[in-house]
């Protein structure tokens, strides 16, 4: 799935990958932010706890923002495919202001909503100007190509992460969560080394990328967020190497950022807070 | 990657899966009608080899394509990240009418243009009207989700297709090549249930899918073409079945179409050459 076409003169909604492990309370610069921008008192916020096995991931969240002082809040049960084609839920989906993916396992999402009803419902609200967050799995699933699974530590091998087509909000970007606290870094990596076009975004727990209509990238939360670009990339060895072997890449560009901190993706320009107007 | 905006009222040029092993002789109705379509005698077509490490495996097509009396034949060498930023070539490739890419390894074609200004300036000549086609690895790159590497069998298994992004002239179709030659249904299943959104295209040798501005398939050569169509999927078990282990998808469509049939990607539509206009 692509980017869906922008229709009219309104900006596409922010796009939120959240490394996972975020604090639940109300105090959250991140869920703040998010429930904010979806409109404060006034947002309607939607919950998908489709990628969760666990029956309150949706509340939690609903009595976070319950607390900010969002009044409308719905937790919408997509947990199988024929419950995507469901009008009452699909009428949700198009009022909302924000939508909010919780974790869990990505492949879950990509299974039960792929080609559906809902998902083109968000992909369509997102080109118009609807905020879509995702923690941990939701944050991987909310791209164009999400790493599915994959394999701990630093150094790429081929075949160490496995993609997915995902939800398609971008493709501008390849998002991996739980980044250092995993040990991601070469999952990552091999990600791009597929395809070298996109840029790799790696997300702490307790951090999250907030990606502008301008696809400008601000850094909000406790952990840094690590930021691959491949574009100067002179050499690579993923076509000629064996499953399981490192994979030789020269030229890669590394930032580290934390919160306040942007990047542009469009020029590929990371800009420290202290230089920020 | 996604299809580029078309930007004029040009309409966007065929997309052309060719499934490998193509007679290449002069009496080739798939290699014809991609010369004929760019212009015939008057067609600028540029071939592309970078997936083989063959020497002539572009003078190949330049014979056959000359023998069909085109006159304007470029072989542009893309076999480095930095060949892929020459202005000479880029200019070869602005001014072609058909592109078309060889067979060999498709992780050759996207580690190398993946990103760079040779793949934007294909990308944008198709969305104006630049047909492009492929062949075997050539096929599976031309695409926005490429199947890299996967195992020959019938029963999908979890990890049995290693997907990577590709060139991404179109993302409603996963495309894959020598499809019954080297028994592919099951990698392609795999593909699809990672997430049902696309359609599944199983080209078989000797045999191309010729993809319309409209989104209607063509079927041109001596072999079948398999469509594999998820959009009715009521349930899978990939998101909760371990790696290298069956998979399970109630509810999946087949076609299987010959020369002359057509399938329609927007309505799911599959009609047989005697129910041609």
């Amino acid at each position: 799935m692509c980017p869906a076409k922008v229709t009219g003169g309104k900006p596409r909604g922010w796009i939120i990958p959240i490394g996972g492990g975020e604090k639940k309370v109300s105090s959250s610069t991140i869920l703040s932010r998010f429930a904010e921008l979806s409109g404060g008192d006034d947002a309607r916020i939607v919950i998908i706890p489709t990628a969760s096995q666990l029956d309150d991931a949706g509340h939690r969240y609903e009595t976070v923002f319950g607390e900010m002082g969002v009044r409308r809040i719905d937790i919408v049960d997509l947990d199988t495919r024929e419950s995507c084609e469901d009008s009452g839920q699909l009428a949700l989906l198009g009022r909302a202001t924000g939508i909010f993916f919780t974790g869990g396992n990505q492949l879950r999402l990509s299974t039960t909503l792929g080609g559906t009803s809902a998902a083109q419902t968000i992909r369509r609200g997102n080109a118009v100007g609807v905020h879509v967050a995702g923690t941990s799995a939701g944050a991987a699933f909310i791209c164009e190509h999400m790493i599915a699974v994959g394999k701990s530590g630093p150094t790429p091998k081929r075949g160490m992460a496995t993609l997915s087509p995902g939800l398609g909000l971008t493709n501008r970007i390849i998002v991996d969560q739980h980044f250092r606290e995993r040990d991601r870094i070469g999952r990552l990596l091999t990600a791009l080394a597929y395809n070298p076009f996109a840029t790799g975004v790696g997300v702490d727990e307790d951090t999250a990328a907030f990606i502008g209509p301008d696809d400008v990238i601000e850094v909000f939360g406790s952990g840094g967020l690590t930021i691959v670009d491949p574009s100067d990339l002179v050499h690579s060895t993923m076509a000629e190497t064996h499953q399981g072997k490192p994979v030789s890449l020269i030229g890669i560009k590394l930032h580290i950022l934390i919160a306040g901190d942007t990047y542009d993706l469009a020029t590929n320009t990371a800009l420290p807070a202290a230089a920020q107007d």
